[in-house]
């Protein structure tokens, strides 16, 4: 292509509201434009890169064996409400009503969906197992839409949807989605990690995330160095702390004036904070209701809230006011798990299930307990409860665990028979019984991936794109375009690299000078750029390569070897 | 792809909905489901078919030099309010808001998000002209959306706007866009014609249809066998038909007892039906308020209501009823030009024009009017009204103009200013003076294809797709799967082709019986299939034709060439 007859707006503007490198120079090296909150165009730049990226999933899902199909973007409210994630999902899901006053959604998944298209349609086992996937628009009306493309309210995802007859089937089909997935990164040329996850809304068991990492992703993994460990902090385990029991010893009431964190109630008692129960008050959200819920972890550790959300099973958790704390009757700064007000739901953390001589508040101002012996309670809940710490152990292999940023760019999920069972889609098993689906779902976040390349792919100067996903491999850059020999030559080696196969584009704009193209060149992060200028006299032109902005000069002559040779 | 890995739920069952072939076929065999009105998931097959027509689509724009873009599916209705589409467009419009509050829109096209788009991107004539495209999700919440993908409110549609510094720049794109729908159309095996059209909503001058001709198509298309001529009827036109004109005679009112329909007047006056004008009343309903308008055209033709509609520049026409037409002061069956009502709108076909010596209706119960002469009335409205007949004379060539049933497949416009006036999008031209973008807009229903595709190429056992649309070329039929030599020379076959880029399918399923494998590859509408069954032992397998039906017996070894042969 010729710059000339491409629409590639670059400008010197930053978006106000763009913190992200990727934000900013997506906008400003003309590739996306926001047309409202969360929602973005593709201008010729940004349209290419998408399909590249979707060209990668899609080859590697056809590889695996699944089959491409397109659900309605539109879908029937009517599905939402059958699984019940019509209310489950909240604000998030887009709901509106057609001219007839039918209810819709925009689809921002689509589980039912697949269980509508397969049910019915299979019947027997015999025809299991299989999986469905498109690469196709999404909505969701996120609270806060931010971060460009990262984290927009329409997007574009690949879903894949399998069915199995049986879990150990759906295990042999999740492996083979985590090594498809792991190609398409590789294939991207992206830094990334497989973690364990959370399953979140979804639902279902086991799950994986595919985090790339970058120092501006939102979310913390958990590394271990010295072996393949890694999770999501919201699923992250470690070797639990231990330290010397203590003896045990019978429960005091003790005195401790205007002590209320665990380092003044430490310090004035002379004890060691290990051996001290933390209280976390939280509001936990359902669907109709809300109650304070009390989460307790050791006096060193930090609550973890996702594994809290799910251990109270509520969709969300919120702070709970001052009001919504003293209604429940609890202490701030003094709240124990002796003497609680009755009804009210408590969680402690599995790290504390066999101490036995801990200090914790009194449920009363300016009052401890010493000596509570955990053992010694009855009915009480425990959960994983803590956010791992840096430092921590490896529970796999003892090494000392790391924290790492990371975009989530994929997900895949066992999901079991949630979905099947909800929406009564069965199949008859060898036995001629019938049977719900056994279910797992994969995502691919097609949209973020672009932005991900060029979180973990920039500079000050503008994007780096990595070979499979740059718009175009060479950017040949004629100095001046109104010397016809700078341009016939620069035309010459464009035709030789695109009888190559290369894809390459030529700067044969007239009115702008040449630091103004190169400056594009920076922007918009091209591998390679051919500089076509004076020393052609000499026979020579320049090939700049973005990532290290290194010069080299070539003849004329070998610069097509040259450049395929980078290129391999 | 081996069928039994193939998610290709063929069924017996028509939809009680579906009178099209296209609509039954595409559902029985497996390509498409219904999740709501107007809206269809695309099953593997169905899939792989809508991917090849955008295929084909994006091969030929990208090759006419457009650039490939994506704009927000939701656009935030303050365009449309900007533009005036907001209102213009109706119910068809699908708004909604977000959990914020804020409207938004299911965009049925985009020019107002290509001007946002290109308004202030694009400054200078020196960038001028571009040609920005997108194939992407539509939604339009038709009133009654039937006819399977042939009338969906979920559609995917190839849209393209232009951009221009002159109305010559456009009018040279406008060519060079028929020429690439020529392509498309071309590419695709479909048989069509090109006609002049209304430009409908979308507003501006010159349009052209894409009609791909079939029995049930919607459009009745008016064409000259004798010549290139051919036009929507509602914008085809004829040689005025012309009788030796009378004598003008003195305006007489004549009594004309229960003569109320043209042939009634003519046969009671022994006068020629073609020196009469016949009236017609209609309800113009405008944004805010409506009217009853009358129509004059000539005894012997009929009202377009499309043309009576534009010349009224009304947003439809209805059926005015008896109260209405009587408050309008109009007395049906008697309706006449002379001693009107005041403030009634009248029209009158530019036919009439030059006739002196007419009979029309008095505007009183049992009387007409002889000897009108239309020369004499002072400001009358002429516009063109008439709906051309089969048997009309061709403008062009004096040809006998025929009528033909076709799909609208393509519609090119050139709009001119009038979105960029209304959304103040401006380029400095060669002076330095800001003017209007002039544009050009080209759409393909892409979606709608495959179905048109269908109700031109299928016979009462169902579908039979085109060399370029099918899904696979060849579906390799192993009479019994359970037997392993059958299964082998399947695979041999199934593999020879594929080596040679063949797009083959192989019948692998053991369960299914080869009348039901048959069934399937006809209802299904493979171009081609190869049985291997009991002829093997002979070294034979059978060819089959699906479009002729015709069986050819041939050799194991020589079915790869013959095929190949077959599908150059």
């Amino acid at each position: 292509m010729k710059f000339s007859q491409m629409f590639i707006p670059t400008t010197k503007e930053t978006p106000s509201d763009a913190t992200l490198p990727s934000h900013q120079f997506l906008i400003r090296a003309g590739f996306i434009l926001q047309t409202g909150a969360g929602i973005y165009d593709y201008m010729p730049l940004g349209k290419i890169v998408l399909d590249k990226i979707r060209a990668v999933v899609k080859e590697e899902m056809d590889k695996s064996g699944a089959n491409e199909v397109q659900f309605g973007f539109v879908t029937p409210l009517s599905f939402w409400e059958e699984s019940g994630r019509a209310t489950a999902m909240g604000a998030e899901l887009l709901k509106f009503k057609d001219r007839k006053g039918m209810g819709f959604v925009l689809s921002p998944t689509n589980e039912e969906a697949v269980v509508n298209m397969v049910k019915n349609r299979i019947t027997s086992y015999k025809d299991l197992p299989i999986n469905l996937y498109q690469i196709y628009t999404k909505f969701r009306d996120e609270a806060r839409p931010r971060f460009g493309l990262m984290r927009g309210r329409e997007f574009l995802m690949k879903d894949a949807y399998s069915f199995h007859a049986s879990h150990e089937d759906l295990v042999r089909e999740f492996n083979l989605m985590e090594q498809t997935y792991k190609n398409v990164y590789n294939r991207l040329g992206l830094d990334y990690r497989v973690v364990s996850a959370d399953s979140g809304a979804i639902g279902g068991s086991g799950s994986k995330e595919f985090m790339v990492l970058a120092n501006s992703g939102e979310d913390t993994l958990v590394i271990c160095p010295s072996c393949e460990y890694g999770a999501n902090i919201e699923a992250a385990v470690r070797k639990p702390n231990k330290k010397e029991p203590l003896e045990t010893v019978s429960l005091e009431k003790v005195k401790t004036p205007n002590c209320k964190t665990i380092a003044e109630v430490s310090d004035f008692l002379k004890a060691d904070a290990f051996y001290s129960m933390k209280a976390v008050m939280k509001k936990a959200v359902y669907e109709n209701s809300s109650e304070v819920v009390l989460f307790f972890v050791r006096g060193v550790d930090e609550l973890e809230e996702t594994k809290a959300c799910n251990a109270v099973a509520a969709l969300s958790l919120e702070d709970a006011s001052e009001e919504e704390v003293k209604a429940a009757g609890l202490v701030p700064g003094y709240c124990g798990i002796i003497d609680l007000p009755e009804n009210i739901k408590v969680f402690v953390d599995n790290e504390l299930k066999e101490d036995n001589n801990l200090v914790c508040g009194a449920n009363e101002e300016n009052y401890h307990y010493k000596g509570v012996d955990l053992t010694s309670l009855q009915n009480l809940n425990f959960a994983d409860l803590i956010a791992v710490q840096e430092g921590d152990t490896c529970s796999c292999c003892g090494g000392k665990l790391e924290y790492k940023k990371g975009i989530e760019a994929g997900h895949i999920f066992q999901l079991g028979t949630k979905y099947s069972q909800a929406m009564d889609a069965k199949f008859l098993d060898s036995n001629g019984k019938a049977q719900p689906f056994v279910m797992g779902c994969y995502g691919i976040g097609v949209s973020r991936l672009v932005a991900a390349v060029i979180e973990q792919n920039h500079d000050e100067k503008g994007c780096i794109w990595t070979k499979e996903t740059a718009p175009f491999l060479v950017d040949i850059i004629v100095s001046n375009a109104k010397n016809e020999d700078e341009l016939a030559e620069g035309m010459k080696i464009y035709n030789s690299l695109k009888a190559s196969g290369v894809e390459v584009l030529i700067d044969d704009r007239i009115q702008q000078r040449f630091g103004f193209k190169m400056s594009d060149f920076e922007l918009i992060g091209f591998p390679y750029a051919v500089v076509v200028g004076k020393k052609l006299q000499d026979g020579l032109v320049e090939v700049v390569d973005r990532k290290t902005l290194e010069k080299t000069e070539i003849k004329v002559d070998e610069v097509t070897n040259y450049l395929l040779e980078k290129l391999k």
